[in-house]
């Protein structure tokens, strides 16, 4: 539990912002899997803070280190232990937060909890804890693409106010959404989303956003009825990332709003397997996978730090006006794509894996 | 796993839909709290079918057992097993699905993962696997009233394309709830959701809806980073029951619309403790609570079982026309309402026990 | 934890000594596996009380009921609920030990785990608890059995000071074992331990006893290290059963006593596989099983009530003579046979199940 | 499972003989605990190499760094990353067991579990593995005493077949265990220990041995009953050693020729607690602990890798003769004392802390 995730395909991880590592703990990869520290860097690069210009300007290079667990390049089975360096270590930015907790964030609450708290504020609700995560995620994803041929793709479909359109499932790539800085594969509105967050950080304010997410060549038979139901590890999963609100699969909130004649999806050959003619459910039926695509979105609320003042009240309850300093990301979901799309990766691999022995 | 939730207030159940009874075991409740049947026996009732002209005919009294873990009405501090008979089980209602999986129904998908199916269709997908976790959920619910006199209560807040108004989540109580069968306090529009869930199941079709419910009187501190998130439980909770399709706590994904200015919580003093004059959190900040009511909004899908024809197809991959018989409710959200409370208990419960470890 | 064992193949158990019931819920037990009641029965006609003149005249028929879990006649992949109701309650036998601690026994340690315990003492330190493990345990063995042509077969090795001469592990069978009331097969001495169980009886007093196990058949590659190495999980299946004291595999602690020149197994070849010449490893070597039969043994002290008068002190501290009523064993190993295969036909299909995702 | 021990106090650790580094995740440790390397690094020199002529001298300093989880030398109750460099990796060494398994060593099961190896044969069977756990118990040893006064020592009781005296567990210190290179608290045995060493290693031979070990200041009402009573948690953690076979608590294997009369012990008031006049039971009744010392013994066969000439076979099956390189302890026990301590630790820790969820 807290720190680690999963049952067989599990990962342990630790660190936060100003300690001198972060990093983490495999445990349970197949053996024989090839893997290097060039299957985990590229997902780290597309989280790692400092891409554009309204990343928080941290300096990380965030170049992680495989240690334990491989030989010439192929996992043992044993736990691979991966390791990230925390450089940009400043916490004398956040002197003002020993005072007064930041509203809506977790200096309050980490304090309520362990009676003590990091000097940078929240501890482990620092972004840079989710270095593990990605790290471990990208390790998953390997052997769910080799193994069963998996792809996992999440994109930015909306930033405040401003909704793309609905994108193919079936054919959206990496590639197209790393054609913007936003990561929203739809080009009518991601200028558009762009010039809302550098409009937000010039006013020292940030942006919500929602996140979605195709998961392609999932095999029936993958989540274990009745509590661990493969929507419900999703949606554990995704809302254990930082800044996140809600989770929805399939047809979600707006597929409350239909009839069952309308929202059922028939059963159709496709090929030599038994699908579906549409997919409101999201390619999850009674907690286990059916084939189809698994689609889910996630909503990420506006960061909670902002430079801009608040009035708020310091730990003793005395009114006061608080002007955050540190760095900061004004709307998070560009780099939240990688952190979803691990996520994903780790609740499908030990969901395949457990599998295995219900067959 | 699988069919056990919760780490140090645990309970696992069993039960199909016609197999000879469905049940529990409750372990990890503390000593000394006194229990016996008829503090579980209420929320069975809220949850049993037959309530109403609009649930499922079938004649069950879910009456409850306790079968060990308590003495002279007090609980031992050993597991706490719960036994509820199957009573009117008719397996011969579903000898068309031997061959026609339902549409967005579990049967396909229970087939592809064991290789078996209950004759009665998806197994465990059985509402009947509920009572399991509701009389769980009523011990539970028990332990945090007695120790940290905690209230929760769900309530429908849309069937359909009908909206409630908001309702106030801290003096919103179990029998305004119960007022009316639709369990919608909104007097207004609770007639029209009750003639809407009646017009479906004339038309041998059903409704989805939206549940919200509030937990009042949680200390600031529950919640595991990172993994286990409070929230993260919470949606993993509700996702795990039957027809759920979303979760989202607080201002969930009408939040990501906003701008962190408008949408921080500031702090406040509030008697003798630290709260927060907004609550767009929703009770969590950072994966723990922060003292606040824990808000958060359930999304249920229309029932897929309908007794309208639709077109589909077999296991075989032929098209076919299914006429489903069987006994099942139009709209499950009134009787949803008290396993969306089992299932908040449950995750709180564990989470307050588990707080223990850390003070 | 606590009531749960296992972790693919798991059992919860509830129920002490004088509730209305015990039992267990089986997760994870692969699906289509041919198994009812008449599986499971014999094994707890082997351990319940009565079967001969020196064990508890407690009157049970412990007739199991399975709840869930199957249809005509096979596993359906999800919880299997068992069931056994208690008959003989007799609470009444237990007045003394409200003031009064049996000494060695757990009416002490209950009382200051949970402040409150139940009347008839250790609660859940009753051997009835142990219905539910033999009962899980006969669903696993028959799973070992069917899958990979496992048997278990354990056996009384010492009663008291009285050694059986050492047994063919690969030819030892229940049979054989079940020759004699003692479960001793070493002709040549049973009658002598049984002689002195019965002169133990007759003085109000009892003895302790070894219990040995043999596991053939299991494949090379079952065990998960580091922690979870198979004899370690072996270990603690066993310490787990009431009145255990010690557990040693293989050479155990007279291994300890050779150089490493003569303790270690050398390799050959045995048909198509690689085996070993001897078999001090017991079986599992770093963790891992090898192929070779699994030997181990487990030592069960004498039992803590006896009718004798003891010399001990009340709660209160308050110097007493303890005349203990209730009914009782005076050696348990007889009875402790079915019980130790049961535990580790537990830990074999849990470890076989796991491998299978490590493949 | 696998490579992660306990429940609330856990530690996950990684690493095999030839990689980069060896370490470990601690979680669940309480915050507010003050604590540095320094608290740490003692116990991993006890167990290093190259302490004495007759350890290994593979050149290791086995320093420590804390990369998380503390700050200004104080826990945080986040996660404590451990980390330890292998600095002298010689895999050269290995070349020949590419072919042929060491007889009784984990070379050959490896290959059968996974399918591959680490070159250097058993991966995480290498005693280097041991690192993470000494460190992580060091830890929960820090707060075992700091919260509750706890202490926990361990000894060399028999080295093959040189037995100590009993030694009185009530003053035995680490001074005293220390006092000699054997780790023989009994003067009058240790030198003879000692020589038996040497003249094994002289033969490139092996020696076995036993560990005792006593917990004081333990409370009562540790321990949870059924499946994880204190005992069976502490033959687990203690049969998780590398090289062990064995494991008794109390009386052990002979308390099995007592009769309960003799073996029993009684109750008697001790200052304002109730306690014992004797503790053949080893601190545990019924699963829990009573108050009175922990004590246990734990059987080490003599290490498998030896020099020495020994007639075997190849993974192809042919008859090989095998005559080790590498380097290696004649005799581990010394080096094991630390190890049992840390591992002891582990599961106290855990059990006191859960225990507080039961209050």
């Amino acid at each position: 539990m807290s720190s680690t995730f999963g049952t067989v395909f599990r990962v342990s991880t630790f660190g936060e912002s100003h300690c001198k590592a972060v990093g983490a703990i495999v445990d349970g990869c197949p053996p024989r899997l090839p893997l290097t520290e060039a299957d985990i860097q590229p997902q780290l690069d597309r989280r790692k803070p400092g891409q554009s210009k309204v990343t928080t300007a941290r300096e990380e290079s965030d170049t992680v280190t495989i240690l334990s667990g491989t030989e010439n390049g192929v996992t043992l089975g044993t736990p691979i232990g991966l390791f990230v360096p925390n450089k940009d270590q400043r916490p004398g930015d956040y002197a003002e937060m020993a005072k007064i907790p930041r509203p809506s964030h977790a200096d309050f609450t980490y304090q309520m909890k362990y009676g003590i708290r990091a000097s940078s504020g929240g501890g482990r609700a620092s972004a840079r804890e989710t270095i593990g995560r990605v790290a471990a995620g990208a390790i998953a994803e390997k052997w769910l693409h080799v193994a069963l041929g998996v792809e996992i793709v999440a994109w930015v479909s909306a930033v405040g106010e401003i909704d793309a359109d609905e994108i193919d499932a079936e054919r959206i790539s990496r590639a197209l959404v790393d054609a913007n800085q936003v990561r929203c594969p739809d080009a009518k509105v991601s200028g558009e989303m762009w010039d809302a967050i550098v409009a937000a950080k010039k006013d020292g304010d940030s942006l919500g956003g929602i996140v979605s997410c195709v998961c392609r060549g999932i095999p029936a038979g993958l989540g274990e009825p009745v509590f661990d139901k493969l929507e419900a590890k999703l949606a554990h999963a995704m809302l254990s990332i930082p800044a996140t609100k809600g989770f929805e699969i399939g047809s979600g909130f707006a597929g409350t709003r239909l009839r069952g004649s309308k929202h059922n999806d028939p059963f159709v050959k496709k090929g030599s397997r038994l699908g579906t003619s549409s997919n409101r459910s999201g390619g999850i039926q009674g907690g286990i996978s059916n084939g189809e695509p698994i689609i889910f979105r996630v909503a990420f609320k506006p960061p909670a730090t902002i430079s801009q003042a608040q009035m708020t009240a310091d730990f003793d309850g005395n009114k006061v006006t608080l002007e955050a300093k540190g760095r900061h990301d004004p709307c998070v979901v560009p780099r939240a794509i990688p952190i979803v799309e691990a996520m994903a990766a780790l609740v499908l691999a030990d969901a395949a894996l457990i599998q295995k022995t219900r067959a």
